[in-house]
C-alpha cells in the first residue's frame, strides 16, 4: 500500500516532467548516499538502487548538455552588429554578409562660364552587396551600384586566402595604385576624392591581383583587362598592369605614418592608336568637366604615384602626387601631366581616422559617443589643396582646387558632410565655386 | 524550534531562488543534509563537505544557465514570418530585413483607334529592397525596381526617429501627396492607381520630408529636388515642395473615417521655361496614352488634392480629387486641369481593408482563411469610376474610366487580380476596353 | 523484496524516461526522501518539506527547458552550408534563400576573317537572387543578372507546389525545351552551352507552365508570352507554347540513363510577318556572330527537340538534336534548319555528374576531396562535337565546333574551367580557334 502510493507518485512525477536541463549536481547526492550507506542509515541494497537512480539522472542531464551543444556548434552564429547583417558558421568555415551604401549628395554651384552651374541633387553611390566566405579558405563578392539608375558592376570577385604567403584576387576589383583611391569612399574625408585620384585613376579593373603584407608593410601586383561592359570591337581588348608598395614606419591604428608608390602600364589596342583625353571635374560630381587635357592618340601610357599620410590621434594629414605620361603613335605629341594635392583634418572630438597596414590603406571612423545613445557624435574638420597640371607643349588645362570640409559622424555608419570647394582654372576669368553636402549610411 | 530554522530556511531559500530566474535544484539537497545533520544521522565534518559538494554542484549548473542566458541576449532574433527575412539584436538597436515583391501582369487589349491595342505581358513591378535599423533611432532603406530589365531607384533614404515629436527622412521617397499613391501597390485594391493619381503623381522624389502625427491625425511637410538621373544640364535643378495633412474622425484599424488635403509647388527651372504635357493611360499599364493634356511652357505649377475614405468591417470606399494650375510663362496660356475618382469595395469572405492614422493611408490585407492552411483566401470585389479633365481653351482630352475588379488574395502576400477597365476618350468614336489580370507575391 | 520491487520499478521508469530526452534529476532525490521517511531517519514532516522543496526544484527546472523549448520552435534554422544562406521557419511553412553567381571569362582567340578576334574578358553571368517558401504550399523566386552592367531579368516567378499531382509557375522562368538549356550554367560541363541549345532556344518566358514528374519520368507543358522589355508596340504581342517530356530507364543519382524530347510553337504577331535571323557565335561568347541563318519573314516557327544522356559513375555522355521549321508568310521561302551535338566527359578523380530524374536535368558536381579542406578537388576532361546546319535553300551557314574541355572543381561551388574550340564555317577559308577560361563562384 505505501508501495503502491510511492509507485504512483513516482510515475506521475515522471510523466508530468517532461524535461529538466542541465544539472551536473549529482555529486552530492552520491557523496551523500555513500556516507548514509557508510552510517549504516540505508541498506547497501537501497544505497545501489540510489545510486543508479543519481547515476542515470547524471547520465541523462549530460546528455541534454551535449545535444544542446551539438544543436550550438552547428547552428551559424548571426550578427547585425552596427547594422551589418553576418551569418557565419561556427567552424567559421562559411560566411554571408549583405550590405550597402547610400550617398545622398546635394549641391549649390556658382553660376559660371566653366559648367556645373546651379543646384543640383544625385544619388552619388547606391550600393548592395553579398559577401562570403567559402570552405574557409574563399572569399567571394558582388557588389553592385545603382545611382543615377544605371547598374555598374563594382567589386565583383574570387579570392584565394588558403596559400598564407598571399592573397589572389580574381575578377574586379580595385587595382593597386593611389592612397585617396584605395580607400573606401566611405571613409574618405572629403566628399570627393582629389583631383589627381580622378584624373588618373586607375581603379576597379577586371583582372588577377596577388597581395602579400607584414605588419607594417604591403606588397601588391596585378595585372587586369579593360572591358567591363561586353563591348570589345574585334580587335584585343586593351589591358594593363601594375604594383604598389606601401611601408608604415609608424603602423598602430590611430598612429601610422604611411609611405607608398605604385606604377601602372595600360596598353592601348586600338589599331592606330587609342584616343584619349581627361576632362576632370572641380572635385564636386554635380559639376561640369572644366579641367581638360589636348585630345591625342596614343599607344600605351605609364602612370605613377606617390603617397604619404600620417595620423596622431585626432590630426591626420594626407598627400599623393600622380605622374602620367602617354606614349603617342608616331607622328603624334607625347604628353607628360601630373596632379598633387595635400590635406589635413582634425576631429575636435578628439577621433581618429584609423589605419590599416596590410593594405595601406585608412578605414572606418567610430565616433566615442553616438547619436541615438546620448551622444553628438565625431566632428572633423578638414582642408584640402589640389594642383592639376593637364597642360603639355601649351595645350590643356592648369589650375587648382581648395576644399574646405566639415563631417559630422553621428554613428559609426551613418555621415552628413558639408564641402566648400573653389576651383580655379588658370586663364579663365571666372572661377568655380560651391558648396555641397551629402547624407550617408553604409550597412 | 529546529524544525521553525528548517522552514525558514526553506522558505528563504525558494524565495531568494524563485527571484533568480533559473537556478537549480539543490534547495533540497541543502535542506536534507540540514535536517540530517540536526537529526545527527550525518556528522558536520560530512555536513560541510557534503554542502560544499553540493555548491560545487549548484555553481556548475549556474553557470551552464548563466552562459545560456549571454548567448541568448547577444544573439539576434532572425523571423521568417509570412516569408519577410528580418533579423534584429535583443537590444533592439539594430535590424536588417531583406525582401521584395513581383507583380506579373498580363493583358488583353481591344483593338481600337486609341492604342494600346492586342495582348501584353510584363513584369509591372520587380523589386528588392534591404532596410535596417541602426542604433535605434536611425532608420535606412534601399529599394530597387528591375522591371523591364531597367533599374530605377525608389526608396533610398536615411530616416531620424530619435526626435519623438517628428521624423525626418533625406533621401529618395513618397513626397506627402494623395492617399491613392502614398499607399503601396502591394495594397491597392485595383491593379493600377487611379487616373487621378497618375496624372498629378508627386510620388518619389529626392528631399527631405518632416513628419508628425497624433493617433488619428498626420502632418507631412516635405521639400525635394527631381533628378534622380543625374543628367542635370548645367542649370538649376527644377525643386518642389508641399504639405499634407490627414484627419480621421474614426480610427480604428478595420473601422476608420480618413479626410486628407495636400498641397505641393513645383518650380521649373528651364531657361524660358519647362515644357510639360500630360499623358494618361486608361489604368491600364500595358495600353497606350489615350489621354492629353496640350503642350505648354511653364514657369511652375501647383497641386491641390482632396481625400476621403472609409471602412467599415468589410466595406470600403474611397474619393480623390486632384486638381493643378499650370502657370505658362508671359505670351502662353495658363493651364488648370483636374480629376476624380470614387470606388468601393467589399470582401465576400469577411475581411477588411486596414488603416494606419499616423501615416493616413491603407495596408495590408489578411484573409481570414490562407490557402495552403485549408482555407480558400479572400475574397474581394470592387468598382472605381474616374473622371478625367484635362482640357483647358478647348484644348486637350476629357473623358472617364470605368473599372470592376476581382481580388483573390491566397496569403496575407500573394494576390491574383482581374481587372475589367472600360474608357471613353469624349469626342473620339472608339472605346477602350481590357481585360487585365495581376499575379502578386510580397516577401 | 519489497523494496527491490521498488527499485526495480524505478528503473523501468528510468530506462523509459531515458527514451524521452530530457529528463529529471531528481529522482534520486525523492526516491531518497522516502527511503528515509520509511526507515525514520526524518520526520513525516520533514519529508513533507522536503518533497515540496524537490518538488519546487524540479519546477523551477522545467519552466526553463520549457521556456527555452518555446524559443527553439519559434525560432527558424539558420544555415551557411556549402555558403547558401538559407533561413526556415521551424514548421517548415517559411523560409527565405539570398545567393548568386559570378563566372568570369577571360579568352585569347584567333586573329581571322570571321570577326571575335583578340583577347577578351567579360562577367558572363553576375547574379543575386532571393527565393523563399511561403506557407509552405508557395515558391517565389526573384533573380538578376547585371552581367556587362545591364540588369536582366532571369527567374522571377511565383510558384504553386500545394496540389500533389502537378506543379504550378507563374511568371518568367525556363521553358520545357532541351536538356542542355535546361540544365543550369552553374553545372554545364563546358564553358558556353552547344550550338544547337543557343541557336534555337525557348530558354526564360514570361509564362505560365505546368509540370508533373514520377520517380524516373517527367512531364512539362509551358504556355507564355515574350516581351520582357515592356516595349509592347501597339499589336498582340508574341506568344508560344510547348511541352517537353523525359524518362530515364535508369534513373539513379550517378548512374542514369535519360531519354527526352520537346515541341515548341512560337506564334508571331508583328502585321506582315516576324521577321527573324539566326546569328550565332562558335561556342565562345566573346566572339563574333559567325554562323548565320537567311533573314526571313515569318508567320511561326516550330521547334523539335531529342535529348540522349548517360551518367555512369565518372563517365557521362549527352546528345541533343534540334530542329526547326519557320513557316513563312505568302511569297517567302519556309526555312528548315538544325543543329546537333554529343559530348563526353570523365572525372579523374572519380566524381559524378548528378542526375535529378524529377525534373529531367543534370545537378551539381561534389568533389570527394576539397580545396581549403586539405584536397585538391575534382578534376574533369570533356570533348564536344558540334553539328550546324542554318542552311536552306543554299543559302546560310552550316559549320562545326569541337571544344575540349579541362574542369577543376575546387569546392562544390567554385569552379575552373578551360576550353580550347576549334570552329569551322563551310565554304569559309579561316577558321575560328580560342582558348577560353572561366572562375566561377555560387553562392
Amino acid at each position: 500500500m505505501k508501495f503502491k502510493t510511492s509507485s504512483l507518485f513516482l510515475a506521475g512525477i515522471l510523466l508530468s516532467a517532461a524535461i529538466i536541463p542541465v544539472q551536473a549536481n549529482n555529486d552530492a547526492m552520491l557523496n551523500l548516499l555513500k556516507v548514509l550507506r557508510d552510517k549504516g542509515t540505508i541498506s547497501a541494497a537501497d544505497y545501489d538502487s540510489l545510486v543508479a537512480a543519481a547515476q542515470s539522472d547524471k547520465e541523462q542531464a549530460e546528455d541534454v548538455v551535449k545535444k544542446v551543444d551539438e544543436v550550438a556548434a552547428s547552428t551559424p552564429s548571426v550578427s547585425v552588429k552596427n547594422g551589418n547583417l553576418k551569418v557565419k558558421s561556427t567552424d567559421g568555415d562559411f560566411s554571408v554578409q549583405v550590405g550597402g551604401r547610400i550617398m545622398a549628395d546635394y549641391a549649390i554651384m556658382d553660376e559660371d562660364d566653366l559648367g556645373g552651374t546651379g543646384s543640383a541633387s544625385e544619388f552619388r553611390r547606391a550600393r548592395l552587396f553579398v559577401k562570403g566566405t567559402l570552405f574557409s579558405d574563399w572569399v567571394y563578392k558582388s557588389q553592385l551600384d545603382f545611382a543615377n539608375n544605371k547598374t555598374t558592376i563594382k567589386d565583383m570577385y574570387l579570392q584565394y586566402n588558403g596559400w598564407k604567403p598571399a592573397k589572389f584576387t580574381l575578377g574586379n576589383h580595385k587595382m593597386p595604385f593611389g592612397l585617396d583611391e584605395l580607400t573606401s569612399s566611405k571613409y574618405s574625408t572629403f566628399i570627393e576624392r582629389s583631383a589627381a585620384s580622378n584624373a588618373f585613376a586607375i581603379s576597379r579593373q577586371n583582372g588577377l591581383s596577388v597581395g602579400t603584407h607584414g605588419s607594417n608593410w604591403s606588397l601588391t601586383g596585378a595585372a587586369h583587362m579593360t572591358d567591363i561592359n561586353g563591348t570589345n570591337s574585334g580587335q584585343d581588348e586593351d589591358f594593363g598592369y601594375g604594383v604598389r608598395v606601401t611601408f608604415a614606419p609608424l603602423a598602430e591604428k590611430t598612429r601610422a605614418i604611411h609611405l607608398g608608390t605604385a606604377f601602372h602600364h595600360q596598353e592601348l589596342e586600338t589599331a592606330g592608336g587609342g584616343s584619349k583625353q581627361i576632362k576632370l571635374r572641380p572635385e564636386v560630381h554635380t559639376a561640369g568637366k572644366i579641367f581638360k587635357s589636348v585630345i591625342g592618340t596614343f599607344e600605351d601610357y605609364d602612370t605613377y604615384g606617390l603617397e604619404a599620410a600620417a595620423i596622431f590621434g585626432a590630426f591626420s594629414a594626407q598627400a599623393e602626387y600622380v605622374h602620367r605620361s602617354y606614349n603617342a603613335v608616331s607622328g603624334q605629341a607625347d604628353q607628360n601631366l601630373n596632379a598633387w594635392y595635400a590635406y589635413a583634418s582634425y576631429f575636435l572630438t578628439g577621433e581618429s581616422h584609423t589605419y590599416k597596414a596590410a593594405s595601406g590603406v585608412f578605414s572606418r571612423v567610430t565616433p566615442k559617443n553616438i547619436v541615438g545613445k546620448g551622444g553628438m557624435g565625431a566632428w572633423e574638420v578638414a582642408l584640402r589643396y589640389s594642383d592639376i597640371d593637364l597642360e603639355d607643349s601649351n595645350a590643356g588645362s592648369t589650375g587648382d582646387i581648395f576644399t574646405a570640409g566639415l563631417n559630422w559622424y553621428a554613428t559609426p555608419n551613418i555621415r552628413f558632410m558639408a564641402n566648400y570647394t573653389s576651383a580655379d582654372v588658370d586663364g579663365e576669368s571666372d572661377d568655380f565655386d560651391a558648396f555641397h553636402f551629402r547624407g550617408q549610411v553604409d550597412f
